[in-house]
């Protein structure tokens, strides 16, 4: 499936995207992959973003999870359109643990854009553990006309 | 269904519990009302944890929704033991502005404790929007015997 | 939340809807209430329908929850429309036994319609357990000007 | 990640696993491939599984992703232990027509098995179109000692 952005833009426009979204500056999100229908995300381990046990927060996680599905649907939108969440899913399978690399792909384009992400932790000495994958619904919503 | 705690202090667990999650001091999560098998939230706007158009971010009121369905959960689970989120579900129904106010509940207690979660948004002149409905399965971790 | 029919014969076209649908007939379920947003749907046991414990198989449990949540939004939609599934999501309570009672409710109606559902379990003597629930989207289709 | 069975015949397990289900016999699943973490069903098309459009009902869609994550995380449980679903999201992404191909892959064994599953619409000419994506959890419950 070779997915074709409609905006020649495309990485600039996720860029100001993921830019836009003071949340992800909050938590610390770097965005380090825009490919046509792919986006990565790296976040640091901070304690300010952890829970109890001093791992990664679910709702961090999550949140991460839905926005670089946001961030890869963003890619294949017309010059102008906006894209918003409409519905996510997440599985948790281990403890978030040092750095969350988090890969959202688009498995369907189009007006409701149906993505999957995966979310490694990385840990220091650079091995990788599957800690939560997610599947959602981005919608794109048309840019007026003003 | 009256759900019983099996923890009389379960609100000060509640309590320790929400307040050892410094992601939800991040946000400005307060938690506002406490019985068995419920919890509420309630987060103030502020720009920090918003998107690009200025509503809530999409993973702020989905960590929101997590998070009050684990508190909601913890009511519920034996001193000293701890909650962690397993899986959940988020669908967006209105952009989040104002002040949200999420309300978690226990549908089946247990080892793993099936919520659901209701976010609502509230304006300034006091009127209520749905903003997010969830619904997700928090794993109650026993208390280790050292 | 006074939801409002746009089709004032929104009866007889869910009606249609759901007897059009010959999976609902092969499960045996019976569309036993229908009001604005809302739809109930009864399903008796088989062993046809089952699992290798003798209950209902998970997914007649979730395909009757998915089904009814499409029935529920077919109140809703004008004249004409169909109704499709866009995605949804089940959590399991407790095994599925006697007859399924399920209920869907629209939450938020539109183009994207935004449901959840209870799938009650009720015993030969008249008690309820909860079965299942469920949320998901169903996405009204316009009819085709032909 | 090399996951390895921990009953020697797992395939034989599987097979009686999936024969019990009278469910699947009711709807045309065909069992064609187990591997370790991993299973495929095949569904060809009938009308009794249809709905209003010709399609592949959603719920079957539906039921056979949920059923085909707990053949893959059969293949994982210890001799005699039982499968049974805990919860599972799926996405439609096209109109299912032809022949279903469903494959089902394990990506957490454990007690809580968490799994996806894609489903494909091969045609009749072979082409594949992706139809549904799941992702869900299965739980392992242990043999009972009698």
């Amino acid at each position: 499936m070779a997915l074709q952005p409609r905006n020649p833009d495309y990485r600039a426009a996720v860029e100001r995207y993921v830019g836009a979204q003071e949340y992800l500056t909050l938590i610390g999100v770097a965005l380090v992959r825009i490919e046509p229908g792919l986006a990565e995300y790296r976040v640091p381990y901070q304690p300010a973003i952890g829970q109890q046990d001093g791992f990664f927060h679910g709702g961090v996680i999550g949140g991460v999870a839905e926005g670089v599905m946001g961030a890869a649907a963003a890619t294949l939108v017309e010059a102008g359109a906006n894209v918003v969440g409409a519905e996510y899913k997440v599985n948790f399978l281990a403890p978030g643990r040092g750095t969350l690399l988090a890969r959202g792909i688009v498995l369907k384009p189009g007006r409701l854009i149906v993505c999957r992400a995966d979310v490694l932790a990385v840990a220091d000495d650079g091995s990788e553990t599957l800690c939560a994958i997610a599947q959602g619904t981005m919608a794109a919503v048309k840019p007026s006309r003003g």
